[in-house]
């Protein structure tokens, strides 16, 4: 790990010390109310990097979420730099601009305390633990189809200008530590015994067959240099259930700190396999009245997604193509259709996606940080024939990927049907 | 075009006011000779974009090369940023060190003049004047296969420290009025009817059919989606026959100013891209007796460079995969071969450059910048017969790629016997 310079004027919040610190602030007074004294402060992070306090006041409630120099779920052994909020907040502002309405509004940054005060959500809680509790959530697969569709295209010489998309791929080029983290945990540490992996000692025999396989791995490296060398759009880099907050009826998506130019496929990709993992562990989760259900809700939620974005980019395509890729130039303005070009592009972005998709379903069981889906199951016999079932998904995904959204599905579910320990 | 801002001391250089102006250059004075009046000073530029000067002296010559804020083959109508000159030379300095001898030595650079000091290659003169005059150079695909493989394996994340990557890539992505050049003329100007197009009236029909054909256009158009995204390596970025100067015994490559992040197997197919026109153009050049010889040894050039590509990239791939792609961890440590890997991925490479390769074949015919390979033959209607050759083989392999070496020539030949006007 590089190590990491703490600019001399940073310190982290307390509940102590927020009050008086941010008193200054007048847009979050503005919101809250302007005598600190009336505020109360709760810190709730959970995640695994940062500070996240939740301010209320007699007008109102924000959340004020601060980079720690470290991560947060190893401690100050593992360095990282605070300039990660700098670029959450650089990509708060570019989503909010491609899908308006979808991340929290944000009041105020301050990028030396590596601090963003942003809107308070609410009733939203995390997606992850809905899908745990076996609620459901209107709208969802649309909301993230849209979502992904919108950040990828727009963000892509598709729909930018050439210029200010390579000035921002040198922007985000800075976020080395947080794709360090990904380049390592999220590609390579499932396939090999990494120092400060972990995972079910039940799943052995799996994972030494998988370490064992050297075309899986070349197929997982590959995505590895898709994802590094891959800078078609800003991607939220970390789109997972953890980064998706949910009302019954109501979506929203948060903490893109991992943000980072790369394939138009990514977030879609990590976020199907999100889904297939919740849809994996509902046996432990859910009775057996509910379960079929419930699993079916997840499959259908999965394929809105998938289709959502497809049409979605469609629509983009044919409306807001104005970037140096694929010019209108090239069939439209001369009587041809651009349909062949778009689905051979839409073909290797889903392509890309079920690469992805199927590292995540390997790394979230091998590597450091695992997913509650799994991990809340005290049964380690139990969870690890469920745990199972995901690493021969990705597996079997990562050496011929399915080639549409139906394939997928008939492959998660004949593989929840596997007996594989 | 982006309007170019001329720093404020920044003057274009003449023969008359050279040495006035580079008296104090130390560095230029050691090597040419101390008293500027004996200088003399030749501008011998014949390039698209730049002034080239040969200073003369008791002790020496060196090159001064200088940007000009416009790009000279076309006049101040568009301007150009001098700071092209600053990507060359970090480009030079960084291929200095992965090949060494293979660039000129640079004595000194000087980024307010935009302007660089480096060695006078003798007696070399530029590859495709030879390749025109039909004379050999002894080692030539050896060398170039070589230069191609070193500064992509050691320019990507196989080699790289990742953060460093990151910041170099951020650099050159400043690079943006170039990267601009080669978007529009080398991927998209080929395929519509572009303003500063030209091409040999008789081609019209040839050319008529190209720009109708969707798929062509759409693979174009993915080959630059992975040129402007697909950052892999630090490239050449125009790696032409005008690019490399030889003896009869030694190569050189010269002029990386286009220098960007990009696939790896970018250089290596627009090079063999600029073999096969060499290759088509002969007819016109060679006398009956010497045409199949010397089409002969450009094929046996194409295949070494080639085969010469793919074994240094084996080499280094044993011996200098120091980086987070492919990581030994993965296989050797493990006691496995990543032959399987490293053939994969030198699969996608060579994709990758048969896919640049068909679309520089197709734009040194139809868009700005043409080459003297088929520039200097008189005869219309002949050299129309010749260019509709490469263009009908880029066609050929941007629908269906030849999967090796051997496909390749075999394809080159049985254009080269086609009738196509």
């Amino acid at each position: 790990m590089a190590t990491t310079q703490t600019p001399h004027c940073y310190e982290a919040l307390t509940v102590e010390t927020l009050p008086t610190r941010l008193i200054g602030v007048a847009d979050l007074a503005a919101r809250v109310g302007n005598d600190p004294a009336s505020w109360s402060v709760q810190e709730v992070g959970d995640g695994n990097l940062n500070l996240v306090f939740i301010v209320t006041g007699p007008s109102g409630r924000v959340v004020v979420k601060q980079a720690l120099p470290y991560v947060r779920l190893v401690g100050d052994s593992w360095p990282l730099p605070l300039k990660r909020a700098f670029f959450e907040y650089h990509a708060l502002t570019r989503q909010a601009a491609r899908d308006p309405g979808m991340v929290p509004d944000i009041y105020h940054f301050d990028e030396a305390q590596a601090l963003i005060v942003m809107e308070y959500l609410s009733p939203h809680i995390i997606l992850r633990g809905k899908l745990i509790k076996g609620e459901r959530v209107e709208g969802l697969g649309k909301a993230l189809g849209l979502f992904c569709a919108r950040t990828a295209f727009q963000g892509s010489d598709l729909a930018m200008n050439a210029g200010e998309k390579k000035a921002d791929t040198a922007l985000f080029s800075g976020n080395v530590e947080l794709c360090d983290i990904t380049e390592q945990l999220v590609f390579t540490d499932s396939y090999y015994d990494a120092e400060r992996n972990h995972h079910t000692p039940e799943l052995q025999p799996v994972v030494d067959e998988l370490r064992a396989d050297p075309a899986l791995k070349a197929a997982a490296q590959y995505m590895l240099m898709r994802f590094t060398s891959g800078g078609e759009t800003l991607m939220h880099g970390d789109l997972h259930t953890g980064s998706v907050m949910c009302t019954d009826t109501d979506t929203k998506v948060i903490d893109p700190e991992f943000a980072f130019y790369g394939p138009l496929g990514f977030d879609l990709g990590m976020l199907i396999a999100n889904y297939l993992m919740a849809y994996f562990s509902q046996p432990a989760h859910r009775s057996a009245d509910e379960l079929e259900g419930y699993q079916d809700w997840l499959l259908d939620v999965t394929r809105e997604t998938s289709t959502t974005f497809h049409a979605e980019f469609v629509r983009l395509w044919a409306s807001e193509r104005t970037g140096i890729l694929y010019p209108p130039a090239l069939w439209e303005d001369q009587g041809q259709s651009s349909d062949g070009a778009r689905d051979a592009l839409l073909n290797h972005i889903w392509n890309d996606a079920m690469g992805f998709c199927g590292v995540e379903l390997h790394r979230r069981i091998l590597t450091l940080a695992h997913n509650a889906d799994f991990e809340t199951i005290e049964d380690t016999a139990a969870r690890a024939k469920l745990e199972a079932r995901s690493l021969d998904m990705g597996r079997t995904i990562l050496l011929a990927r399915p080639s549409n959204t139906d394939d997928l599905i008939a492959l998660a579910r004949a593989t929840n049907a596997k007996d594989l320990l």
